[in-house]
């Protein structure tokens, strides 16, 4: 298992006019979670897609357990359970400032070559940065 | 059952750089889908909302089957599939144009009361309008 | 002079804890309006991109008059009052349901070979359609 | 003259296709920018709303140098160059990691009372902890 801490401050441009981030936008957060988790592995997605490689979301589920709101700052939990393969899944918990989960997504993502556009499987650079943690 | 089909322009602001509409903006379909199909009902969520009655999202699921692409009229299918209680549930379906569903997602929201931020159940007149399609 | 108009529902997605359009989506309205304006012309931007010409941003300037307020249906006036050359500049003008101007924008595009990114001329297609408009 | 700088690092939901930060998101830039220099004189916007100040824009002059690109960690250098009255003016320059200014934006915001919606004049906090800069 491999786990890393971001966070994010809540801004103006999140919130809708319930006072609540709007549902839509947690899709950022998770963003920011798993590049900042392959970040401190010493893998760059700039990088990986420079080298051809896209990770588009295949699939994304999101439990709204309390609202987000406006200025605070948020901490993303993003946790790989398993060793990706044909697909990586982004394990994410959302805390509040008094670190009560506050939300729950789960994104899975593939792995396609950007010139042919065809699946293909996990870069190897991943399976080496993150091997430590699978022992 | 009760559907209902909206139809909705890419945008340049809902693109990235692979030239797919980013995941997170498939939320702003769902929401367009879920109130437009209430408004064909006869019931606008800005006036549930001034009588008092918020419907924030509990849950989202969604599939990224196909990316939706720049300048696309896509097509958002919105159905209720049960009469909604303590919870109501958007079943979406996004098309493109050639009617191929590149996008699914299944969105669960509750009722609150505005002033107390305690959970309520659906509005009587959300009950009625959808009643001529659940017999 | 040539002139055009779209219309545009306020989302949910798109309001802040003011209840108020929050600033920075007006520019999502002026895409809207220039976008749909060309297509009336003839001109379908993303053919123009397909043809190897982009049309980036070089300036903006908003007057924010009025609040655009949630499930308003606005109408987005833009209006070309020169030829362009090497600059195209759309001036929006917002308007609420009671056709109340309720924002002011001024937005230059420039012209950029795709390839190259060098700065290039309006492209012939455009000129020609707006011609007669300006005679 | 008081001058503050916060960073930003550009996401992949800031992205369009042409690989530039999409032009409407500046103004989340500048938000936060204004955000953290009034955090950094010890005030902080919530704790306004919470009073019952409101600061929406008014007016926004944006221009576009050169794009920010994906996963750049941009500075966001936010100057106050007058004390404000009734109005405030936000001037923002937007740096790349080689520290040239890529975007300049000009940001004007007024005061009205949240309740009565009246315009009202700078929060006596905001001008007792600027005025040791404006000697």
């Amino acid at each position: 298992m491999y786990s890393f801490e971001s966070n994010y401050r809540v801004r103006y441009a999140d919130i809708d006019q319930m006072g609540f981030m709007y549902y839509g936008n947690y899709a950022k957060l998770f963003e920011i979670g798993r590049v900042e988790a392959l970040r401190n592995l010493g893998v760059r997605y700039k990088d990986l897609e420079d080298g051809g490689i896209w990770m588009p979301v295949y699939e994304n589920n999101s439990k709204y357990l309390e609202p987000a709101k406006y200025d605070e700052l948020l901490t993303i939990k993003c946790t790989l359970k398993e060793m990706p393969r044909v697909r990586i899944v982004f394990d994410t918990e959302v805390l509040n400032e008094s670190k009560k989960i506050i939300h729950k997504g789960l994104t899975t993502l593939v792995f396609i070559k950007a010139d042919s556009k065809q699946i293909t499987t996990c870069p190897p650079i991943i399976i080496e940065k993150l091997s430590p943690f699978f022992k």
